[in-house]
Parts: C-alpha cells; sequence; structure tokens
C-alpha cells in the first residue's frame, strides 16, 4: 500500500476545485492574483492546527470554531494583508470574508474557513474584497491548483504543489496539497499556510489525528529565523469522494492514509525550507542520543536557530565551535568530553574536541548547497531532526523592511 | 556620597599596574598585542562571574577554583584562541599559563586568574606563551589600562575602559574595569571579559555580593545575537590600599559601594553593545506591566532577540507588528488587547492596535541612532529592561567564518 507521487496538487483530489482573482491587496507584486480558493463540490470534513502564538491573526480565530462543522465547503484564503492585530474590526472583516464567498459559491457563511497572510496591524480593504469574491466562483477549475498556490505567495518565490495517491479497500485515494512560507519560519507553525485536501472517506476525527500527527513531523521541525508568526495555519478537508469504506484509526489503511499525507506535509516543509528568506543551503539538524525527547529538541533548535552557527554555514565553514557553544546554551543535557559532531557523517567532533579528519573534507560538505549535520550527545536513546538554512546577508537585506510600519 | 568619573580604566585604583604583550596569537590583526595582565601590589580578594554555558572553556573552569583564595594578585588574558573545547590538554595550558605568570611576577601560580578569548577548539601555543609571559613584568605600568583594554580586543573596534571615584569613611574609593565584547553577546554572560579593580577595603563575599548584582542589572541585560559563548567572565579585584574602614554590607558606605560598581559595569555593558558586530542602533527595550518578573523578562528578551524586529530596526522601520508577533511567541502571559508600544515615548500601538499617532513621528525616532522601544503589557507591575541593537548585513559578513572551522 506504498504511495506514490501524481501531480495536480490541491485539486489532485477527486471533486476539489481551485482558483485564484485579483483584487489589490498585495503591496508589492501589485499586479498578482492574491486571492485563493478551494473548494469541494461535496460535503467535506475539515482537520486543522494554528499557531501557537498568543497573537492570533482574526481569521485564525474564526476558523478555528468552524472545524467542528459536519460540512466544510470552501477556503478562502488572501495574500498581502495577515488582518492580525486589527481588533473586532479584523475578526468582522474575517466573517465578512466567509459571508461574501459563500454567497458566490451559494453555500452558508459556516461552510468556509478563512485565512490571510501578510503585512499586520492594517485593516483589510474589504469592501474592495466583498466585491471581487462577489464573482469569485468563475475562477475555479479542475486544474487550479497552481493559480492558487501563486495567490497565497508573499516573499516567496515559487508556489509550492505536491500531491500522492494510493489504494485502500480496492479505491485509489489521493492527497495534495499547496503551501506558501519564507520569513518568521519556525517550528509550531510560523508565517505559513498550507491546504491539504484528499478524497478520502475518512471521519474528522481521525483526519485531524493524522494530520495532528503529521504537522509534528513536517511544519513543526523547520526553521528559518526563530520567529513564529501570528497567522500560521494548515487546513485539511476530506469529502469522501474516493468512495474507500472509511479510514480507522489504528487499521493498515490508516497507516497508509498517514504515510501519504506525511510525505505531503514534508515536500511542502522542505519546499517552504529551500525558499526561506535569501536562503543559500538546505541543512538537515540531526540530534541522537539525548537524555529525553525534549532534550533533543532543545539541542536541534539551539543549532538550528543560532545566528552565528548559520552565518557560518553561508560562509562554507564547517564551523564546529559554535555548534558546541549553542549546544551547551540550550537546555539541554549534556556533556561536553561525550559530544561527536559529524557533517555528512564525516567526524568533526570526537569527544568534545577537534577530530582528526583533514579539514578540507569538512569544507567540501559545507560547499554543497544540502548537507546534515549529526550530533550525537552519547547520553541516553532520544533524537530529533530540524530542518533548516544558513542565514544571510540577502535576509536581512529583504527584512529591513520598507519602513511602512506594519 | 555620589561618585564621579575618573580616568585610568582599570589602572585607577590605587596599586594596579597593567600592561599589553605581544605573543602572536591573534590570526587576526596579528601585529598588535594580544596578552593582557593586571596586577595588584599587594594582597587582593577577588569575585567572579562566569558563563552559564555548559560547555565551559578551561580558563574559566580554572579561574573558578581560585575565586576563594584570601590572596588574588594578577589576571592574565590572552585573545586570539578561547581554550574552549580544548579537554585536559586545554585545563594543562591554562594552569601553564597561570604557572608562567607567576614566575615573572614573583608570585604563586594559584595566585593568578586566567581567560581567553578568541577561536573555539584550537590549542594554546603554550610553549610560545611562556616565553613571552616570562619577560611580562616589564610591560606593567601604571597607565597600563589602554594597553590591556586593546590586547583583549578580538572583533571589538574600541578598547573599553571606564572608572569612578567616590568617598567613604573619609577615604576617597576608586572603582575601574576593562572590558571587551563584539559577537555572542547574550544575558547570562556571553563572549565577553570585564575585569575590574578597586582599592577599596571590602571583603570577598561582600564585593562577590555587590558584583552579582551588579552583572545582573548590566552584563545580563545586553543581547546582540542571542548566542552565549564559552568564556565569558566578569573579574573584580580589591586590595584595600584606599585605607577605608571595611565596607560592611547594608550600610551607607556599601550602597554607595554598589552605585558606584552598577555605574563602571553599566558603562562598560553599554560599550559592549554600541561596539556589536555591525551594529548601527543602541535600542532599549523596556517592558513594563508583567505579570511576573520572569514574564517582563521573557517579553523583553523575545522582542530583542528577535532576528525580524532587528532587521526592521535597521531598515529605520518603525515596525510593531515584530513586536507584537514577538510578544505572542515569548512565553510570557498576555492580553493582545491590552499591549500599548512606545517608542520613545510616543504611542505606536494602542490596546494591541495601530495608534493614531503620524507614521513619519515614529519613523523619525527610528532613524535615530539611539532610542527606547517601550511595552506595557498592562497586567500587572512587574518589568525589566534590555539592551540591544540592530541587526545587519555586516554582522552577517563578519560572521561568515574565515573557513578554517574554528
Amino acid at each position: 500500500m506504498s504511495h506514490s507521487e501524481i501531480p495536480g496538487g490541491v485539486t489532485a483530489a477527486q471533486g476539489f476545485q481551485a482558483g485564484s482573482i485579483y483584487c489589490g491587496i498585495k503591496t508589492a507584486n501589485k499586479s498578482a492574483p492574491d486571492i485563493a480558493l478551494i473548494v469541494s463540490s461535496t460535503k467535506a470534513v475539515a482537520a486543522g492546527t494554528f499557531t501557537t502564538n498568543k497573537v492570533k491573526a482574526a481569521p485564525v480565530r474564526v476558523s478555528r470554531t468552524r472545524l467542528a462543522s459536519p460540512d466544510v465547503r470552501a477556503i478562502v484564503a488572501n495574500a498581502g494583508n495577515a488582518n492580525a492585530c486589527t481588533g473586532v474590526p479584523g475578526l468582522e472583516n474575517a466573517k465578512r470574508m466567509c459571508v461574501a464567498t459563500a454567497g458566490a459559491l451559494g453555500l452558508h457563511e459556516k461552510q468556509i474557513m478563512v485565512c490571510s497572510t501578510g503585512r499586520i496591524g492594517v485593516q483589510l480593504p474589504i469592501e474592495k474584497m466583498e466585491a471581487t469574491l462577489a464573482k469569485s466562483a468563475q475562477c475555479l477549475s479542475l486544474n487550479g491548483s497552481a493559480a492558487a498556490a501563486r495567490a497565497i505567495m508573499t516573499s516567496d518565490t515559487f508556489p509550492k504543489e505536491f500531491a500522492v495517491e494510493f489504494s485502500a479497500h480496492g479505491k485509489k485515494i489521493r492527497i495534495g496539497g499547496i503551501a506558501k512560507g519564507a520569513g518568521m519560519i519556525d517550528p509550531n507553525m510560523a508565517t505559513m499556510l498550507c491546504f491539504i485536501t484528499t478524497d478520502a472517506n475518512i471521519s474528522r476525527t481521525t483526519l485531524q489525528k493524522a494530520l495532528s500527527v503529521s504537522v509534528e513531523q513536517s511544519f513543526n521541525r523547520i526553521t528559518i529565523d526563530g520567529d513564529m508568526s501570528t497567522n500560521d495555519t494548515v487546513l485539511a478537508l476530506a469529502n469522501g469522494t474516493a468512495g474507500n469504506k472509511p479510514i480507522k484509526y489504528g487499521t493498515k489503511e490508516f497507516k497508509a492514509f498517514q504515510a501519504a499525507l506525511d510525505d505531503v506535509t514534508r515536500e511542502l516543509a522542505w519546499m517552504i525550507v529551500k525558499d526561506g528568506e535569501g536562503v543559500t543551503k538546505f541543512v538537515e539538524v540531526h540530534v541522537h542520543g539525548a537524555s529525553t525527547l525534549a532534550d533533543a529538541r532543545r539541542a536541534a533548535e539551539a543549532i538550528a536557530n543560532s545566528t552565528l552557527v548559520k552565518c557560518a554555514w553561508f560562509g562554507q565553514d564547517p564551523n564546529w565551535g559554535r555548534i558546541m557553544d549553542a549546544l551547551g546554551y540550550s537546555g539541554a543535557k549534556m556533556r561536553e568530553e561525550l559530544v561527536d559532531i559529524y557533517y555528512d557523517g564525516v567526524l568533526a567532533v570526537k569527544g568534545g574536541m577537534l577530530a582528526k579528519t583533514p579539514f578540507d573534507k569538512l569544507r567540501e560538505i559545507v560547499k554543497q548547497n544540502r548537507f546534515t549535520v549529526c550530533v550525537d550527545l552519547n547520553l541516553g536513546r532520544s533524537e530529533h531532526i530540524v530542518y533548516t538554512t544558513d542565514f544571510t546577508m540577502e535576509y536581512v537585506k529583504l527584512n529591513m523592511g520598507d519602513g511602512t510600519g506594519g
């Protein structure tokens, strides 16, 4: 029951259409479509995970309350304005986006999930959006995934889509999605949106269990700048169009579903990392031999979030002193004299000290645009992986702000 | 009993000499002196605070054990090599630095405190250092503070010295110091060294109490890149040459001593921030109205360590959305709708939303090279201050490494 990649992104699953429309919300790239729509032609259940930031954007607050609905039909998402830190008017505007979308699609507002990404602290141009959304039904198509993926881009440089299919109970099941990232990417859901659709017949609670596990293995393991955003959202819709018998939790069909979903979320998460602002390198940080899972995570995240470590990688420097330093302040239990560090399996540090590996060999590894740093704390059996990047002058340049304060 | 600034740095206090010698340890700026010496002509007591990083450099381990000695006479410090992650040979070398210095000064090795700063993971050129240290007595002078301050510089761009004097029990008492910073500067003692001398007559335990409070108000409140180093050390020597009656804890003389010491450590800490790598702005982050002191600290440090916030400041952008975001993930208790944010006292955010202040007014403030960000969480009565900087392309450039891995 293994799965395989298929084209189609968020419209790969049967019974889903997507598309994009232009409203004029984006401040950069002003002529680009800025509202994405994803619609199920039949009844669907929804699952979701949201930012853990205490400052939550209005659409996050609205969408969370709609997860429990037995019939969710559509996702509407705009880029260019995050509708965050916008108070009561912001909440009202998020709901008006749902009402306008529902009106255009002949649905009830409670059947609509809403997302926003972009500038913080500015009210949405809601009248203009309502006028645009009124005509949004005509943008939908069975091939609309790429258009929707492009519409939600902010500082992203390429659209992100991925889909797989597998068989269960003799039926073909498809899972696909789109995502956007760039900037403020950190574990626990950072400035990223991800929308997943599947034609599997699966209950809302089972879908939620699978999605929560999958997000933990993917979006919660990526970090670019250590900042967490106010808007991060992963939503999944399942409409049962595949006609399979319901996928029950814990069965072999569930395991196949989970594996396929994990592949979709991991691929989309990796695309987000690779498209991080100013990024030149994709780095996997593995920590082994930690006393506890929490320690493994602390150690891996301290390395992946150290600006000094990341600047060294950008400079093609297989720096390990800064990795030791990050381990030392991570809060993880560690004993300096037990630490081994490898770059792509080649020993750099043995027992907390410089290994005998010729330096040029390590340097060749760090010159690549993708490599793995593996740390063995040699204390216990817990491990954790984080996917991250280098840290570049281009990142600083991209994040200097445009002086408009939001 | 207020104090006033005087010249002389670490040799302002009577009975102290300092100087520098050249050994050839620094990899950059190779012709510059790289060993500093500070010596008391009479018996002195010592106090110290050290890095909280679990990876502690060899000299940190050696110096810690010598704090309890009733007669500390000298500090020897080299730049260019941190003697960190150097295992048992590193410990041995730190002790050999003490032995060589003691030999040159006619002292016992246990009377010497040792410090190192620079590259991690490389053994010291100890034979060369021993030969150099053998001739070190001749470098000492009553005006040697600036030379010593220069010798401990790594990526620092200017030497850091400050001294004050005040009167107690009818005697003039002097406190002065030197420091080095730049790179890996974070609360809880980052890559920085600070050496303080005083001619006050004060017991070891009273000096330690005053120093611990003082470090908490100064060096533990500065942050540049959120990284903490393996070598951070603040040492203070008191030799009683002023001839005052012993300063007892809790007396008005102690309070005068504490205030003077606080001024020395704060000035030196601020110099470190202002000389942070690639820095263009000095920013004070005040958090008021927190529920607890821990919350106030978390909130202030989250703002001061957010690369996105710091990049915006570099771009002269009075960004407040990123400050709200940082507050939201800081872990501090907060309610979005209660948050007020001020730039230099001018309201930017009221109740979690954009205030009515004209944007240009805020922008003018952030254009300055020094300003204050004040956040009121409006929840409780706890507050905290952190001193920090912007984050620049120059920082990344300076920290790309030279490709030599250490």
